[in-house]
């Protein structure tokens, strides 16, 4: 049994904008802490913040995490952020149900290559979407980088379908972390009508991802 | 000891270029792996991947490494890219060197989300000054994209002066691969005039790197 307690996850609350003249539905990348501690059937409390009021930016959120994002994990040892960490925690705290291969160096490596891809460049490449003024405080500049939203996706998803994704999960025979987390991203795509159809590895997963209880769980909970 | 061998680390050479009428040092992400391969003492050779010539798009690399980027870590077991996953398995690998609070789950986990930060927003924070093209085909986008360099590095160290880092290292009294990591994203911040020195803590950090014979060591081989 794992040696933590006081488990809450703060996760953005859906958010539905038009954009475009389009309604989109918004899920942050939140998604995949709260699948994986379904997964491992834990103990927590969801918390939703909401993002329309800005509540990411209170000061009772920033007491808590400076960053002003989510996710954010707190333990009864103190407070996780940032997606790579708090997956491979859980993971590492619930052994028994190998999200990870924890026990392979290596193996463990790979898993962490494909996460750190998802979360340095992946989902980067998706923020630029909705959150280019990150990056640039030009209107022109923003709308400049929007349009180039669709290609990069296409070409991210391309190389994880062609390269790394093993099948039927990511990382081979094993469900892990990292099919949480896919899963998330895969989930942004229709924003900016990128079909996930023409990557027939990573949309036949998403359709069995939608199939696990756990990911029945998590979208009954998730606000 | 550790059960890997036939180590090859692909990094950047260096790259002096002149941009806005200054000339410009660019040392690659590449750096940290380096570094923590000398302080674990590890046999592996070094190669210089020529980016000038895009020696990183030639067909050679793009078979080991898709994604056209260094690092690229070669092993006896397979091919590993990314960071933040390259410094855990070289500290994994050594343990005896104790680079990571590998026994603790969730002083790891703190160390992972720290060096998770640096990939996912200060490493593309910085990525916006020479890279903002892969944003955007817009040349005055791209312009408006470096404008917010400075402030962003800024803001992004500004944090982890006053939130993260612990001091004498990044994560107290242990020196970990979250501390090459930093130096080396520390490094940039001159290329746009961002002063380290208002940062005491990590211009400290710096200055003590420096001196490390691991880091001594990884210049001298540096190309």
């Amino acid at each position: 049994m794992a040696d933590i307690s006081d488990l809450k996850l703060f996760y953005a609350a859906k958010r539905t904008v038009t954009k475009n003249g389009k309604e989109i539905n918004y899920t942050s990348v939140s998604l995949a802490s709260m699948i994986v501690l379904e997964e491992v059937a834990a103990e927590y409390e969801a918390i939703a913040i909401n993002f329309a009021s800005n509540e990411q930016r209170s000061e009772t959120y920033l007491s808590m995490n400076p960053k002003g994002r989510v996710p954010t994990l707190a333990t009864n040892k103190g407070i996780l952020t940032e997606t790579p960490a708090i997956l491979l925690f859980v993971a590492q705290s619930y052994p028994q149900f190998g999200l990870a291969p924890i026990a392979d160096i290596f193996e463990l490596a790979k898993l962490q290559s494909f996460n750190s891809y998802l979360c340095s460049t992946v989902h980067v490449n998706h923020a630029h979407f909705a959150r280019s003024s990150r990056w640039t405080d030009s209107e022109s500049a923003i709308a400049e980088c929007v349009k180039k939203v669709p290609s990069n996706m296409t070409e991210s998803f391309n190389l994880i379908e062609s390269e790394y994704f093993k099948g039927p999960w990511v990382m081979g025979d094993a469900y892990t972390i990292a099919d949480a987390y896919l899963y998330t991203v895969s989930g942004w795509l229709s924003a900016y009508d990128v079909a996930l159809e023409q990557f027939p590895k990573i949309y036949d997963h998403y359709q069995r991802m939608n199939a696990r209880p756990a990911v029945i769980a998590t979208w009954a909970k998730h606000q």
